[in-house]
This record gives structure tokens, sequence and C-alpha cells, in this order.
């Protein structure tokens, strides 16, 4: 598995977007509204691996209350696989827990599923795999 | 700046690097004791970028008051820089914090420096630069 990007929850895009533009010397290329996680995202390229800023578009989700408990930071990390279903049965079999059964649309057109942070040391990790163009 | 790892605050090596080997499909190529850090490494390869487990080599130390505050998960990114030096007052005259006055010895033969993360949106960041070898 490959390091696809380091996802980042903040409180404003719009406050957040220009200080990472600044401290990578580069520009957000990507805005988007993800509506099965119910989170605004803005990617900006870190080099071989994408930073994903991510705010809550509604109160209540899983985004809001990980921010209203630890604050802005780093939310998660995720994976890219080729199959995710195959990824899935065979993590599930080595123990670890998942946060979804099926795979859910993501951002970046790409499939997505969580493993629970309980099974991985606290870090909530993220499978996603790339939809067919 | 290209991410070059991501730093995961465990408080076990011995129980942790197998469940990260597991997720990854991947073995620990390398562990090793940062004495400026009082931490003890273990390096995965997570494709373009590493993973590092960080565990407290000695009490009292910034990443045991972590691993006290917000339990396991994840720590830190780091930047890798051509000239840590220079990366270091661009930052600081974008108006970012700097955690140390001067570069550190750090973990795989790399010079260090901390941003303090008030001034990134709860992103602890790390800049690292390659030593000769």
């Amino acid at each position: 598995m490959e390091l696809e990007h380091v996802g980042i929850a903040v409180n404003s895009l719009e406050q957040s977007v220009p200080v990472f533009e600044k401290l990578l010397g580069t520009t957000c290329y990507k805005t988007e509204t993800v509506e099965s996680e119910q989170v605004r995202t803005a990617f900006l390229s870190g080099g071989p691996v994408k930073l994903e800023l991510i705010q809550a578009a509604s109160p209540g989700h899983s985004l809001s209350r990980f921010l209203e408990k630890r604050g802005e930071g780093i939310h998660h990390i995720a994976f890219e696989v080729a199959d995710i279903r195959a990824e899935m049965r065979r993590l599930e079999a080595e123990g670890f827990e998942l946060l979804d059964r099926e795979p859910k649309p993501g951002a970046d057109d790409r499939l997505i599923c969580f493993l629970h942070p309980k099974s991985v040391h606290g870090v909530l990790i993220e499978l996603c795999q790339r939809l067919p163009a």
C-alpha cells in the first residue's frame, strides 16, 4: 500500500488554505464537497502525496465531533490500493476493524473505506481506490 | 517541499511494529534511538514516504506529554528541504513560529527543525535536510 494523502481537519478552508499554501510554497489546485462524508475538502500538493484539508459541511458528523474533541490537526492518512474490496477482506482477516462494510464514494474520484483507529494504535486509516475515468 | 515521512506516536514499538507491518504488508527496515529527542524510532515504507513509529525513550519529554494527553496516534508530518536554514528563515518571515532556533540532529541522518502547531492549524510540522553521506 502506498500513501496517497494526509487528511487535516480544519475549522475553515478559507482561513487554512492560505496558510498551507505559504507553508508549501504551492497553490490549492482543487476544492470539492464530499456528500457521503458531509465535508468540504481542499487539495494541495505535498510532493509525492497530497494534503487534503477537510472542513465539516454540516454539524453532527464525525469530523465535527473530532474538531470539538481534539481541535484542528492531522485527521487521517490514506493509502491507495488497487482493489479496495480485496484489501478490506485481507485487513479484516488480519484483525483490523473496518468502519465501513462497503466502499463509499470519496473525494477526488475514489472509493474509500476507513479502519477504526483503535485497531491501528490510534491512527485513522483510509483506503482508497481510484475510479475508472 | 516534499512530504518525507509521517510520524506516529506509540506506547511500544514492540507492540505496534507488527501491527503496521500487517497493515502495510511490509517489514520494518530500521530502528534507531534519537538522543536529541529522547525517542526510539522504527521505520516502515509507505510507498513514496516513510512511516516513522516513535516511542518515548525517557519520561518527561514532549512525546511523553503528547501520549499522556492525546494517546497514540499521528504525531507530525515531515517535509524534506534542500537547505533547512534557508527554509527556516523563509517560514519565520512568513509568520510561522519555529520551535527550534537551530537545526538539530534527527533520525535517519537528517538535520531537523519543528514548527509550532499553533501556527499551522494544529499540525506539528518537521523540516528535515539529509546530511551528506
